[in-house]
């Protein structure tokens, strides 16, 4: 059993109904310590805003979501794709978040080819490292659900997250989303090889079913078919003493209620199912 | 490029418009070599007299759908499946199929233990194997999508589904499904793996970017972001000779059509697009 004293509040969870400062003042009321914004949320706010409203909230950024989208269908594309990602590598900076999340990218526009999506991925992670290194902001690779492959993230398992943490060294870690990853065989085996330095994020949720949406019919932790205490302990014995954070895109359900039962709700999970 | 010699339709590439008999009058007409009935449409018609349209029409069938849904929450459930998957292999061999497809099955009911099922469905395999090995009837595991690994399978790599092979031996094989695996990053290692012996169907649909539904939004070959001769060159090289079997879950489009157009079709994208 967990408890809410690691809890973070990503603003996905609550998108549709709040702005960035509703979220801030939501954890308040709430006593959820963490919070971990999208960039659209903290552009509404500003960064400079968000971090002063922030720090005085007394919470954590547990990350900024999300940099990434590196592959392109050419050199144009190519260096809009670096400068929105050194922003969003500013952006973490200036809020004071744990980590900047990638979501890497899924195939250009017209292209079939995944293997070169994925050369570029890499390519553009080790680009962005020369940036983000010097000035200590933690990426942290998420490897999403291959049903987005084509259209969000071609890295899709934590293997092949452990392997670009291999190839581009220090400055480059994962954030383990267990939608994404719980069906995975060799999930323990690689959250074990990822280990404490490598473990920057871990996101939950829940996988139901029947799900009537590829994006956004996520579930409420417990009302879905992962094991959640299971991935939790691996997780914890590889090391990581990190937030749990909360992560539901669901447009047929948590986005159509009232904040505020969400965050207790997201609370009473956290102690029940996670 | 390939040609239409080798293929083969999977009756639920038109399962909304056509019984067994007019997808067996189909392929005549089209001149297309191969069928691959379901149960449901085979159980239409009586295996007997499929068998006898099937060998009059002078088609070869390249496999039967489907055995499998191993995964079960009591020992009574467990009976069922046996004796459902025995007749399975007798079915097959009534029509002379080149393989039993299964689909292995995910979560049972109410459980969230899938390293619990995986056991389930090798031990189910291992059980049906003393069954179809003596009739020498080839079970073929397909490896499903993760996106199905809790209520479809839970095999969801050829990986996986090479190390079942390892471990239970003769008369086992896998049916690879583009669709299910074109995303996977050891793909063309665990094809090789595979080889001749254990490759025992092969597949082919497109997948759709955006995909509207998680089960019937399936294209058409060329309509998606596969490289379909990529993948085809890799089973070829594993030295897999056998048919390219056509099936396309969709029911906003190609089952809305009428069936004699899906054919053509079909024919067509087997030489520009696999």
């Amino acid at each position: 059993m967990a408890d809410t004293r690691n809890l973070s509040l990503n603003t996905a969870t609550v998108r549709e109904q709040w702005s960035l400062a509703e979220c801030i003042d939501g954890c308040v009321r709430h006593g959820i310590p963490g919070i971990a914004p999208w960039r659209d949320k903290l552009a509404e706010l500003g960064a400079e805003r968000a971090e002063r409203m922030i720090r005085e909230a007394g919470l954590r950024v547990t990350g900024l979501c999300r940099g990434g989208m590196f592959p392109v269908a050419n050199s144009k594309d190519r260096q809009a794709v670096v400068e929105d990602n050194r922003r969003a590598v500013d952006e973490a900076l200036e809020i004071g978040a744990e980590c900047l999340v990638l979501v890497v990218g899924g195939l250009p526009e017209g292209s079939k080819d995944i293997a070169g999506a994925r050369e570029q991925v890499r390519d553009g992670i080790a680009t962005l490292l020369e940036y983000s290194r010097p000035r200590a902001m933690p990426l942290a690779i998420e490897p999403l659900h291959p049903m987005y492959a084509a259209d969000r993230a071609c890295i899709n398992t934590m293997a092949q997250a452990n392997d670009l943490c291999d190839e581009l060294g220090a400055g480059l870690g994962i954030a383990v989303d267990i939608y994404h990853v719980w069906w995975d065989p060799n999930l323990q085996r690689e959250i074990l090889r990822a280990g404490r330095q490598r473990l920057l994020a871990f996101h939950v949720c829940d996988w139901l079913v029947p799900t009537r949406d590829l994006l956004t019919d996520r579930g409420m932790m417990g009302d879905g078919v992962i094991d959640i205490p299971l991935i939790r302990s691996w997780v914890e014995s590889a090391g990581y003493d990190g937030a749990c954070e909360v992560e539901i895109f669901s447009s047929r359900d948590w986005w159509t209620r009232d904040p505020d039962e969400v965050l207790d709700v997201m609370k009473t999970r956290m102690e029940k199912a996670v």
